[in-house]
């Protein structure tokens, strides 16, 4: 095994030469992910299998990270809610769980059918430990020695993506698109020099292209951005998934299954990168908002609203308070428009204790511009703003990082939102 | 909880009478068995789990083993054979055991659904220790710890059957019918009153309805006749688990999970068994006869063919030979049609050193004749050689033991063969 030790901050541009150039000068150990339409038929597993092979007798190690194949998930899942309306959380991850079992035993049977040496191991054989979070559990430590042996031996590690297993021996699963983390965790696990992320798309664009059909494809992207774009309603990337790769610095090449182009390669900061002020422009048309109204103490009201609300583990986007003293006072935040129940249900149990009113609109929809050369140029909330304003897009809501502007926007404008602001931005037309 | 100890002579009227007996005086560790056709719906799944609530709300412990939804098996096979004429066992291990994973978690969704309490495992979970022969395992031990916690919990513990691990944790299966091995060893391990095999048949014939007829159900029949019954062609129940049951004297409960009519109760022998002579006939058409000649040291020739042909794992049934020094000699056996070239191989691999030709005959059928009451009725092959001689039925090879006479006939005869034979013997007039 031959591994490039580098520093943190030589990382990207170490490991981004040698995926670029001639195989005998350097041995690489790649994880590569394969999401569910990857894997979609025997013929794409088929694909998978023979070009994981070609890679291997490069030179090159191998770790495959695969989903369930396409449908599978939801088939498990109607099989489930035709018997209840809400399946048990911990038999439910015990179900879907299989689905990746079967995509990943499929891929070894594939690359030994055409002559090469592989090896499926499950969440539990690999020992992924999560917390006991049934359907969104949270990785705490992944056993690398079994993955480790077995591609000294020269073999194949073929990996169940999207599930672990808890410390007493229970199957959790990560939450939907958890393949992406666990490819990521996995990669971080074994030092690999690169986490390929093979997906139905080529890239990450400037816009979606369904939307500005001149958007461009992102060729590098920092992981600020990245993980910015992706929780903003970007679904290239599961947003966990791009935290854990920031946080220990692992490349992520994000490309197509179907072609063979370069895709985006996401990766560590470098100093060109601010010439672009905005990277991308993404919406989000499964936000909800919900409206607390009353004469609050504002000592207590926050911390406990959004403490109920995430004792349901509801993750809240958007928030925006103002107190007066004395005065009837608001709360607005965003939730995602299928936790909104939830989220009302948490807050109402608050109310019940200090008093106040709760309303909600589930008819709104945010758009997002992102770049980490916003940083060092003010006005581009001010921009976007006057943008929206002059083709009459009233502003429900705003929300500002560094990196980002956010607006919660009516139900339906959000598609006429990113095409301006793609057009009065033109990210991708600098690097 | 509540166990019945009782000495292993009294263990079959004991549990017996428990099992009959009004519910409040006995509360008994009751293991469930269902195949792929009492599970092969929703609906069906749904059943499963009512009447295993009301039978704990009626006080019983319940552990439920299961086989993957019918066809599903098949469906996961026909994935890996659409890729590999021959996949790898390991592989395929992991991706079969994915179909009973599935019908455990849907039978717990569905009774927690109900109100019930219930938590599915695999065998990994469970401990179900076997050797590493992959597609046809043997169980080695198993860890009750976690399923009697469980139990204690006052929970339906539901576990996948067909499946176990290796010590160095490997998932391996049982080979067909491995679930039936599953549910009896679960029983022993937890000293369980009983185990039910829950099957699309209502219980043991006298002979095969569809052939005879007029064919009696069997109320009781003994470990014995059972094992001689299901090793020579009736289907249903895997032989391995009636070895184990007769090993450890597990009553077993063979019933239909389509009514609830008794089915056919498999127990220690008792005395008025014998009265008669023959209980079952049954047949098997998927025998071949292999033929061997040569000059043969008699000293070596039949160690060297049947061990060459175990370490294939392919399991031999009957065997004819008789040697004449310095004449030239014959060995005949049969085995399973679908192991007959795996068979041949290995006969031709001693061949080559010891000399010696090899033929074959795939188109033969076995009848036989079983009861325990053969024991003390002498004459009772000769009535059936001459039953079948008088019918015209040419007889290739036979083979006797205590309780069963087998006879391999020429393709197309056993059917009239059992009928004659039922006719001849009336199994069923007696107990």
């Amino acid at each position: 095994m031959l591994f490039v030790e580098v520093s943190s901050g030589d990382r990207f541009d170490e490991a981004y030469a040698a995926y670029h150039s001639p195989r005998f000068v350097f041995m690489a150990l790649i994880v590569q992910k394969f999401g569910g339409t990857s894997v979609g038929d025997i013929a794409r597993i088929q694909r998978i299998a023979k070009r994981a092979i070609t890679q291997t007798k490069a030179g090159d190690q191998l770790v495959i990270v695969a989903s369930a194949m396409s449908g599978e998930t939801d088939r498990l899942l109607s099989l489930a809610q035709q018997i209840s309306e809400e399946p048990d959380k911990r038999e439910l991850d015990a179900l879907l769980s299989t689905g990746e079992n079967v995509s990943v035993a499929l891929i070894a049977i594939a690359i030994r059918a055409l002559g090469g040496q592989a090896i499926s191991l499950t969440g539990a054989q690999i020992e992924m430990v999560t917390d006991d979070a049934h359907t969104k559990a949270r990785i705490l430590k992944i056993g690398d020695n079994r993955i480790r042996e077995h591609l000294k031996a020269g073999k194949i590690v073929v990996i169940a993506g999207f599930q672990g297993i808890t410390s007493s021996g229970e199957i959790t699963t990560l939450g939907r698109g958890g393949s992406d983390t666990s490819a990521v965790a996995i990669a971080i696990a074994l030092q690999a020099d690169l986490c390929e992320i093979y997906t139905d798309v080529d890239g990450v664009y400037t816009a979606d292209p369904r939307i500005v059909p001149h958007a461009k494809k992102i060729e590098r992207i920092c992981f600020e951005e990245m993980l910015n774009l992706a929780s903003e309603g970007a679904k290239v990337l599961q947003v966990r998934s791009v935290e854990l790769a920031m946080k220990f610095q692992m490349p992520i090449h994000l490309r197509s299954s179907f072609s063979d182009v370069e895709g985006t390669l996401v990766t560590t900061e470098v100093s060109e990168m601010e010439q672009e002020i905005v990277r991308a422009i993404t919406c989000d048309k499964s936000e909800a908002r919900i409206i607390v109204y009353g004469m609050f103490d504002p000592k207590l009201v926050l911390s406990k609203i959004f403490g109920r609300i995430s004792e349901q583990n509801i993750s809240v986007d958007l928030i925006v308070n103002s107190f007066l003293r004395g005065a009837d006072n608001k709360i607005s935040f965003t939730v995602k428009r299928q936790e909104l129940k939830d989220a009302l249900r948490a807050v109402e149990s608050v109310l019940e204790e200090i008093g106040g009113k709760v309303d909600y609109d589930d008819e709104v929809e945010k758009v997002t511009i992102c770049g980490v050369g916003m940083r060092s140029h003010p006005g581009v909330a001010a921009k976007m703003f006057n943008t929206l304003e002059q083709a009459g897009i009233p502003i429900y809501m705003v929300s500002t990082s560094e990196i980002i502007v956010s607006a919660i926007l009516p139900q339906g404008k959000a598609d006429e939102a990113v095409r301006l602001l793609h057009s009065a931005f033109s990210p991708g037309a600098t690097l």
